[in-house]
């Protein structure tokens, strides 16, 4: 279909399941194109338990990938909100994040080995099974995160873990976001990488889920401004694990690096303290949303900063912040639907409050179309003129994905 | 340097501590070109403790990086033999592997930013010290790896992690390879990722170490045909970690997977353990050396299929299988002194052994002077092709490490 397409100058907008943020799999309409859905394309190709990898087709949906892996008592650790309907083509084409990164990176780092059809409709098989193979240039990092600009992915050979056979959940209250940070550096030096999320909720985003979603309970009985939804996950006694974490948080806690503190007593209590991170994208639903990265030292004085200079620009306004605070990652949504029409300037002073931080205008949605124009007012010209010529050596006619990223 | 470089058409050979084994480091003399030594800029420019990030110069010997950590409370977790004299540069430009890889992946994966002189002179400033950024091509990784060949790293942003506050090295004996890939599917399945390195010794490499160096003891009284040193680290109290490792070492030994084992049980004790590991290179001076990889559920049957493929050809001869079985990266030394003048040929029929499990002619050494004539023969021309308009793209006049890789 590819080289079909090469041969008659067709564009090729490579669509998994759809569910980017940053319209990234959806045809601009400026050109001839056509839409290439992978999501037939869905076989498991195999498991090799010893060797802890499973390769995929891009169309397999990510939970199917995580059911396969659980299946053969292993874990793939890719977790995201839309894992029931995106497909792991997709999540690989945006070098997607979501709740495991803190623990086991991004998409980029599960995989060992790539099946890419090229722009001239050459596929270039690198399903290669190793953990270590260095002969040559790492060609399959040109594809992860590219956004299907430079190539499509059609199959991918994908590390697996060890399933942790203990798991524990806990919603801690804090005073700031500067705590959370002192939390995370507090427990990941006592309980090692048995962190696996480490989630920020403000009080905010807290209210925002019980009324959208009156059958969910505020897990703790006072208000606090600020919270962190952590994950911990460990191979053997679960007794043992909520030991360990309960000492940890009672040290924290004297330390006063914490206000309080409940931990899930049952996967049901688990769950339900999973559905009021979930819940928050669909409970702030009209409003100016960003996904931004700064290094996790930073995130308390980048909340400040930001917040301050909106507040100077539009007085009193309404922030919900939360996100992946481990990796650095918030999403840092901003205002009601009043505010919509001003969105470009809105965003403009959260991007502009990166500048100081060296940080990310997206830390995991990837540039698509939304943020293409935006990129060039932070990225060195050096750097885009470095893209630009991978661009033109992989997809010398601008067939892959055109108008997306850059 | 370089820009002058660029000007006059002088090629270009960074050299770090010039510790590479492919030759990848030193001067081919076939064109007019420079050594450029990294050597001084030797400097930690920051370390940032609660953004787990340590950032370097590509002059620092690996060892001054560890150091740097440990003294801030963390650890770097790239570890290998040359450690006290390789440079961090020459580390990321090969994609050094060493012992940890199991558990904390490649040099590769402890890079988050670079910063990279191109081949025309220019800088391009990737020093991001984010977790999280999915704004267009992800550059770095086209130089890590690159072995000098696409521009020079002169610094980079690594990450860094909770140092295991609890240790145990442990000595195992086994039957055979097969035993040990079990081995390890049983510790992992039982200690989760607190294993960090696994690493595969038979038993004429022990006896080439005890015969090298009197001063070194067997560490069990029978002996085995091949062994296991497992190294495991956790975050909390160092009995509690012995106890667990000595548990499910009990039950693999019942479910008859390891023969005997022995737990250092002193610090002093454990380097002793790691000495055997680390004086094979030394000890076993004068044979054809290899470093292969290939899926880690397939060691067994690669070993036994290149042992086959080898007395076949040679009769009986000297093997000496050693290395990192835990990424499927065994150093497989054939032969002795008298055989180097048949070098090629035993080379020859050990990378045709690999063919049938799609292994690799070099895991962690790259491809240098040594094997860049020899990957022509494993690597489909397809791949060679997008290597080669890659290193046009941006070395278009072949100033960066000629002759080189590819």
């Amino acid at each position: 279909m590819v080289a079909l397409c090469a041969r008659e100058e067709v564009a090729v907008v490579a669509q998994g399941g759809n569910t980017g943020l940053v319209g990234g799999a959806v045809p601009t309409g400026t050109r001839r194109e056509i839409v290439l859905s992978l999501t037939r394309m869905n076989r498991i190709r195999s498991l090799d338990p010893l060797n802890d990898t499973i390769t995929v087709e891009a169309g397999c949906v990510l939970a199917a990938v995580q059911k396969a892996a659980e299946d053969a008592g292993r874990l793939f650790p890719l977790s995201l909100a839309a894992e029931g309907s995106c497909q792991i083509g997709g999540n690989l084409s945006t070098n997607a994040g979501g709740v495991n990164v803190l623990r086991y990176g991004t998409a980029r780092e599960q995989v060992l080995g790539l099946e890419v059809v090229l722009a001239d409709g050459r596929v270039w098989d690198g399903l290669r099974a190793l953990r270590k193979d260095n002969t040559g240039y790492d060609l399959k990092q040109l594809f992860l995160g590219a956004e299907g600009t430079l190539g499509i992915i059609t199959a991918a050979v994908l590390r697996l873990f060890p399933r942790p056979s203990a798991t524990a959940t806990v919603w801690i209250a804090l005073d700031n976001p500067r705590a959370a940070v002192e939390l995370l550096g507090g427990l990941r030096e006592r309980l090692g990488e048995r962190l696996s999320a480490f989630e920020l909720v403000s009080r905010a985003c807290v209210e925002a889920v019980l009324t959208h979603s009156p059958g969910l309970q505020d897990p703790l009985a006072a208000t606090h401004p600020w919270y962190v939804l952590a994950e911990l996950g460990d191979n053997g006694d679960p007794a043992a694990l909520r030991e360990r974490v309960e000492s940890a948080l009672a040290d924290c806690a004297e330390q006063g690096v914490l206000r309080d503190a409940a931990l899930a007593q049952s996967g049901e209590q688990s769950r339900e303290l999973w559905r009021i991170r979930e819940t928050i994208p669909e409970a702030q639903f009209t409003n100016v949303k960003h996904d931004i990265s700064v290094p996790v030292s930073r995130i308390a004085e980048f909340i400040d900063q930001a917040g301050r200079s909106l507040r100077e620009r539009f007085g009193e306004i309404a922030i919900y912040c939360f996100g992946h605070v481990g990796d650095g990652n918030l999403h840092y949504n901003v205002g009601s639907e009043a505010l919509m029409e001003r969105r470009e300037e809105v965003s403009r002073v959260v991007y502009d409050a990166l500048g100081p931080f060296a940080g990310s205008i997206s830390a995991e949605h990837g540039l698509g179309q939304l943020k293409r124009d935006e990129i060039r007012r932070h990225k060195h010209p050096l750097e885009l003129e470095l893209m630009h010529s991978l661009k033109r050596t992989l997809d010398p006619r601008g067939l892959m994905n055109p108008g997306k990223m850059l």
